[in-house]
C-alpha cells in the first residue's frame, strides 16, 4: 500500500514539475519582455509565446492529467500541504477545461486586438472606438463565467473567486459600504483644507539626476530587506514584481527625471511584493501556490509604501541618506516637511497616481461599474458617462478625456474583471495588520532603529511563508482573531487625515 | 489531394510552432541566467530547467512526432526549403532518440556534476580530481555515438557531424595538416622577431572608465551594423551570442577596467555572430535551421573581428573616436601604434587569449587531443602530458599548471567533443570569403568610408539569409566556386605575419 502512494504521488509530481516548468517559461517571457527585450521582437515571441501557452494548456486539461488527479483524489491521508496543491491544481484545470481550445484561442486573439484597440483609442481620446471591441470582450468573458458559476453565484462572483476566493458580491458591497461612508466625509475635509493651506511638494518634483535615483533605489530596496542574492530589481515602464520562485524574485521601478518621489515608492511597492515572494516557504514556491492571493499580495506591497514607507520614523534614520544623495534639491528640505509632502492627499483622475485616502475611491468606482457591466445593468456604450458622473460624486473631479477617464486602465481590455477590488482588499488588510503588529511590538520603535528585520520576521511567520496557499480571510482570522473589517483602514485613514 | 496536403504540413507545422516555443523558452533561460539571475537562483531554477529539457525531449521522440514525420515524408512535391526542415527534424529526432530518457537522465546529471568538478579541479589545478568524471563522459559519448555510426564511420566522425555536417576525421586530417605546415614556420619567425623588437602595446592596460567603455562598445556594435532595435548588447562573464528569432538577437560582452582590447574585440566578434542571426531568412527563423553551423557562425564572428575589426582602414574613420573617449589614455598613441597592438602575436597558452595567427595551432592540438581520445589512443590519464608536449612542440610553450593547459576550457567537460574544429573551419572559411570579396569590391575603402553596410549586404546574400540550411561546403562553393581551402588562410596569415 505504502508502495502505491508514493508511487501515486511521484507521478502527480513529476506533473507538478512540467506544470512549472512551462509556467515558469512563460512569466520569463514576460518578464523578458516588459524589461529587455528589443522593439521589434513582439511579434515572432509572441508566436513562441502563444505556441507555449498551447503546450500549457494541453498539458493541464490533457486526460494524463485527469487521470493523475483523479488518483491522487482516492488518497486518504494526503498531507494538507498535498491537500492544498492538488485542489489549486483541479481549480486551475477546471478554469482550463471550461474554455474549448478554439475559444480560448479566439479570446487570446481578441484580447491581443483588444489592447491594441485600447491603446489607439486612449491615445486618441475616443472611448466610442473601443465600445465595440469591449463588448465583445465583456460577453464572452460572462459567457465563460456562467459556464463555471455553482448554484446561486451570478458570473460576476465566479470572476471575483478567481483573484480573492472569500469574497463575493455580497460581501464586497458591504465592505466598500463601510469603507465609502468612512473615506468620503474626509476627503471633503480634505479638500477644503487643502484650499486654506495646500501643502508644500514641488521640491520632489526637480531634476533628479536618473543614475543617482538608481543607485538610491537600489540602497532603499536592499535597507528594506529585498535580497539580491535571492532577487534582481531593474526597470520597465510600469513598475511590477514577478517571480520564477522564492530564490529569483524580480521587481522594477521606474525612473522619471523630474519626480523624485515616483521611482522611490514604486520601490518600496513593489519590494513589499518581492519580500513576501522571497518569503514563501520551500514546499510551495515552483507551484500553483507560490506568491500570494491577489488580495494578500497587495496588502504586502501597501504596507510596506504606506504604513512603512510614508511613516516619520521610516526616513528618520535615512533622509539624511537621501540628501546626501540630491544636497541642491533637499538640501533645505526638512524631515517634516519632506514627510508632510508625501503624505499630501488630493483628489485626481488617475488611480495610479492616487494617495492613500482617495485610492479606495478609484477602486469603488470600478467596482460598481464592473458589477452592473457584467450584470448587464450598465451598457458598455453608457459606461463613460457612468464614469464622469461617478468621479464627479465620489472624487468631486470629472474627467475631459477618455483617457484620463474611462480608458486610463489596461485591465478592462485584458478581460480582467474582477481584479480591481483586491487593491482594496488589500489597503484594508495592510491597516488591519498594522494595527494588529501594533499591539504586539512598538512599529515605530522598530522603524526609528532601522531594524525592519523585525517586522518582516513578524510578517513571514503570519503571511509570507504561506504563499497563495491562505486567502485574505483566513490569515486575518489567524492573525487577529476576526476576518477583514474595514473600521481598521478607516480608522487609520481618520487618525492620519482627520481633524 | 491538395486539401490533404495541406493538411499534412499544417499538422506538421503546429508540432514545429511547439519545438520552436520551447526550444525558445529554454534559450531564455540560458541567457537569463548568463547575464541577469541572482546567484542563489540557479539551483530551483535548474529544476524547472530540466523538467523543461524532459518536455522537450518527450514532443520531439513522441510517436505522434513520428507520425507526423513519417506523413510529411510522403509528399512528394514538398519545396527545398520544407524538405530542409523536415531532414533537420529528423535528424534531431534520431540524435534524441538514440539516447533513452533514462540515459538522458543520468547524462544530464553526469555533465552538471562533471562541470562542478572541473571548475574546482580547475581552481586546484589538479587534473587527477578530474580524471574519473572525464572518463565517464567520454565513455558514455563514445557509447551515444556508436550507436549512430553509419557504415564506415568511427564515433569521433559522428560527433563531428554534429556540429559542421560536411567534415570527417579524413577531411580535417588533410585540412589540419595543411593549416599546420602553413602556420608553424610563421609563428617560430614571429616569436624570433617578437625577441628582437618587441610590439608595444601597454596602452591598451591602462585604467579605463567601464561607463565609457560601455558608451563607446555599444556605438560600436551599432557602427558594425548590429541593429538595437531587433537586438540588445549586455553583459556576462564570457561573451557570447543568443538569439530567438531573428528579430530578436542578443549578444554580451565583459568589460574589464584594466583592459580596452577584450571588451572592444569581444564585441566586434559578438557582433559579427549576432549581424548573421539579424540576416536570416524569415522562413528559417523560429525552426531548428535558424542562426548557422557552427563553422560558417564562426567564420562570420571571425571575419568581423579580424578581417574587419583588426584592419587599419576600419579604424581609419573611427579611431578618432576613441580618442577623444579616452583622451588621456590615448591622446599620443597614434593609429599605426594603435593598428600594429591589436594585430601583434605572440604564442601563448590560453586559447581564448590567443591571436589570430596562433589560433588554430590551440585548435588542433584539442583536435589531435580528442580524436585519440575518443578513438582510445590516448587515455583520459594521459591527457595531462599529451597537452604539454604538444604546446612545447607547436606554440614553444609549456603549462606549468593543469589551469592554464589541460583544464582550461569548459568543452569536455560538458561532453562536447567534436566542437573544437569549427573554431579553425571559421577561421579558414572567413579568409576564402575575405579573399573571394576582394575580387568583387574594394572592401578596405569600404571600410575608409565607414560603409559597413555594402560588406554585410553582400554576405547578408551569400551568407547569412540561409540560417543553418547550409553548411561550410555548399556556401564556399556557392560563392566561391571551391570547396573549404585553407590555403586561403595560410596566404592571409603569410601576408599579415610573414617577411
Amino acid at each position: 500500500m505504502e508502495d502505491k502512494k508514493t508511487d501515486i504521488w511521484d507521478s502527480f509530481s513529476g506533473f507538478l514539475e512540467k506544470e512549472n516548468a512551462i509556467r515558469t517559461a512563460l512569466t520569463l517571457f514576460d518578464w523578458d519582455n516588459e524589461t529587455l527585450a528589443p522593439e521589434a521582437a513582439s511579434e515572432k515571441t509572441a508566436k513562441a509565446y502563444g505556441a507555449l501557452s498551447a503546450v500549457y494548456q494541453e498539458l493541464l486539461t490533457g486526460e494524463k492529467a485527469g487521470e493523475l488527479l483523479e488518483n491522487v483524489k482516492t488518497e486518504k491521508s494526503l498531507s494538507q500541504r498535498k491537500q492544498a496543491l492538488v485542489t489549486k491544481v483541479e481549480k486551475e484545470r477546471k478554469k482550463l477545461l471550461s474554455v474549448s481550445e478554439e475559444e480560448y484561442r479566439r479570446f487570446s486573439e481578441l484580447t491581443a486586438m483588444s489592447v491594441r484597440t485600447w491603446s489607439r483609442a486612449k491615445k486618441q481620446n475616443d472611448f466610442s472606438a473601443f465600445i465595440p471591441v469591449l463588448e465583445k470582450i465583456v460577453e464572452m468573458r460572462k459567457n465563460f463565467a456562467c459556464r463555471r458559476a455553482k448554484d446561486g453565484q451570478r458570473p460576476y462572483d465566479v470572476l471575483l473567486s478567481d483573484y480573492e476566493e472569500d469574497f463575493t458580491i455580497e460581501k464586497l458591497d458591504q465592505f466598500f459600504g463601510e469603507l465609502k461612508a468612512g473615506i468620503l466625509p474626509l476627503v471633503k475635509e480634505r479638500t477644503r483644507k487643502n484650499k486654506v493651506c495646500p501643502i508644500a511638494c514641488d521640491f520632489l518634483f526637480q531634476n533628479f539626476d536618473v543614475e543617482k535615483q538608481r543607485h538610491f533605489n537600489k540602497w532603499l530596496a536592499a535597507y528594506l530587506g529585498f535580497q539580491f542574492s535571492r532577487g534582481v530589481l531593474s526597470e520597465s515602464e510600469h513598475p511590477f514584481t514577478t517571480s520564477f520562485h522564492k530564490d529569483d524574485v524580480r521587481i522594477t521601478t521606474h525612473y522619471y527625471k523630474n519626480n523624485l518621489e515616483s521611482a522611490v515608492f514604486s520601490t518600496i511597492h513593489e519590494a513589499g511584493h518581492g519580500i513576501f515572494e522571497q518569503g514563501n516557504e520551500d514546499w510551495i514556491t515552483q507551484t500553483l501556490l507560490a506568491g500570494g492571493t491577489c488580495g494578500v499580495h497587495e496588502s504586502q506591497s501597501r504596507f510596506y509604501e504606506n504604513m512603512i514607507g510614508r511613516n516619520r520614523a521610516f526616513w528618520e534614520p535615512i533622509y539624511g541618506k537621501l540628501q546626501k544623495n540630491f544636497p541642491e534639491q533637499l538640501e533645505d528640505i526638512s524631515l517634516d516637511v519632506f514627510i508632510r509632502a508625501i503624505n499630501r492627499s488630493e483628489p485626481g483622475l488617475i488611480r495610479t497616481e492616487a494617495d492613500e485616502l482617495t485610492y479606495c475611491l478609484h477602486i469603488i468606482i470600478r467596482y460598481e461599474l464592473e458589477k452592473r457591466l457584467i450584470s448587464g445593468e450598465v451598457a458598455v456604450s453608457e459606461l463613460e458617462e457612468e464614469w464622469k458622473s461617478l468621479y464627479g460624486e465620489y472624487l468631486g473631479v470629472v474627467p475631459k478625456t477618455a483617457g484620463e477617464g474611462v480608458l486610463q486602465d489596461i485591465h478592462w481590455a485584458l478581460g480582467e474583471f474582477g481584479y480591481f477590488p483586491s487593491y482594496a482588499l488589500g489597503n484594508a488588510m495592510a491597516a488591519q495588520i498594522y494595527h494588529q503588529m501594533n499591539q504586539q511590538m512598538d512599529v515605530e520603535e522598530l522603524l526609528r532603529k532601522g531594524d525592519i528585520d523585525q517586522i518582516t520576521g513578524y510578517l513571514r511567520e503570519k503571511i509570507h511563508r504561506f504563499g497563495a496557499s491562505k486567502g485574505v480571510e483566513e490569515i486575518l482570522l489567524e492573525m487577529t482573531g476576526e476576518k477583514l473589517n474595514p473600521k481598521y483602514y478607516v480608522e487609520y485613514l481618520k487618525e492620519k487625515y482627520g481633524e
